[in-house]
């Protein structure tokens, strides 16, 4: 077997078990989960699994670094975008929806809660979070030099409120994504294009704001 | 005693209750903690404590309705507010700092993976999360009313993604809160007038949206 075969056959199965993995840290929890089940569930042996993974501690970090890596892609249609408001807000319906999915949800909620007990997942998933942020805030500082966002928005304040809109459609609050989507859209327009600085619907009266 | 002081007392005890149940809780989690550690920690039998609360379910349906009571009476500075969207954009600044307080951010989390458990605890946050929507929507429809929100805004919607950028600041992103509130604010108010249909900032230059 060729060595790209064999790193491919490693991949694959790697993602296999990250696979298992999240269904049962879904299922029973990331504490009620033993190594000793996840083998079961792909049938693999102790020492087969550990060479892959050493610990619950690294399998948890994989799953963090392969949520990071897709949603890094996800930001991808927005670099290209020649409506860039537009783009994003698309961007943000399809995350809202995502989000509240009911897997995801509960992953989230693990890999949440274990940040808060153990230091190295903490670590991972700040790392993850900043490596998150300093793409989508580079993805606004471009569309910023070219005047698709206002000149007095801070990209990486923007993107830090852009990833809180979706995270907190998380965990108890799926109604946002169960709205339809002819309500959400208007509202959520308006909160991208004031978020980006950019002019927002005619309003027939508006307040005078101090 | 006066049936008044009875109660008074009741209360005070059952706040009292709360308080260590929710510290150990944020501690040890929801599920490592018996209700044996809460008798010594409140320094009550078993017996005594069941009279205020019967069962684990029943705190934790307690500590939800305690703070929708405090989330419910926080909105009421936007009730009465000369300028609706500043009012609103304290409001959040405030909520987004509060939210991500450690010990704020830990029950929350617990409370959010007890509700994937239990049904009953999930009813009980979707009953505090739909009035405490329906709080905030009331007060933006109020609003919409005297024409300080625009008449494009679907209170609902906009009640739920308000409620998201704050919840979204909880869990993995308390970095939104650490941010200088120099910069937090200018993109926040852009976020809050856009999301409330009310003109923005101007822009130099503004690309065509489709």
């Amino acid at each position: 077997m060729s060595r790209k075969r064999d790193e491919a056959a490693h991949e694959a199965k790697r993602d296999e078990i990250l696979d298992a993995a999240e269904a049962l840290f879904v299922t029973h929890g990331f504490h009620q989960t033993g190594m000793a089940a996840l083998c079961a569930s792909v049938g693999m042996s102790p020492g087969a699994l550990y060479r892959y993974f050493p610990s619950k501690t690294e399998i948890i970090r994989a799953i963090v670094e392969r949520e990071r890596a897709a949603v890094v892609l996800s930001f991808e249609p927005l670099v290209e975008a020649t409506d860039f408001a537009a783009a994003l807000e698309k961007h943000v319906a399809q995350a809202i929806a995502a989000a509240a999915e009911e897997r995801f949800a509960s992953l989230a909620l693990e890999v949440a809660a274990e940040a808060r007990r153990d230091p190295v997942v903490a670590e991972v998933v700040q790392r993850a979070e900043d490596e998150i942020v300093e793409r989508l805030a580079g993805i606004l500082s471009a569309a910023k030099r070219r005047g698709a966002v206002g000149s007095t928005v801070d990209p990486e304040v923007a993107a830090r409120l852009l990833l809180a809109v979706v995270d907190g459609s998380v965990a108890a609050r799926p109604t946002l994504a169960q709205l339809p989507s002819r309500r959400l859209k208007p509202t959520l327009r308006g909160l991208i294009r004031g978020l980006l600085g950019l002019p927002t619907a005619t309003v027939e009266r508006s307040e005078r704001s101090g």
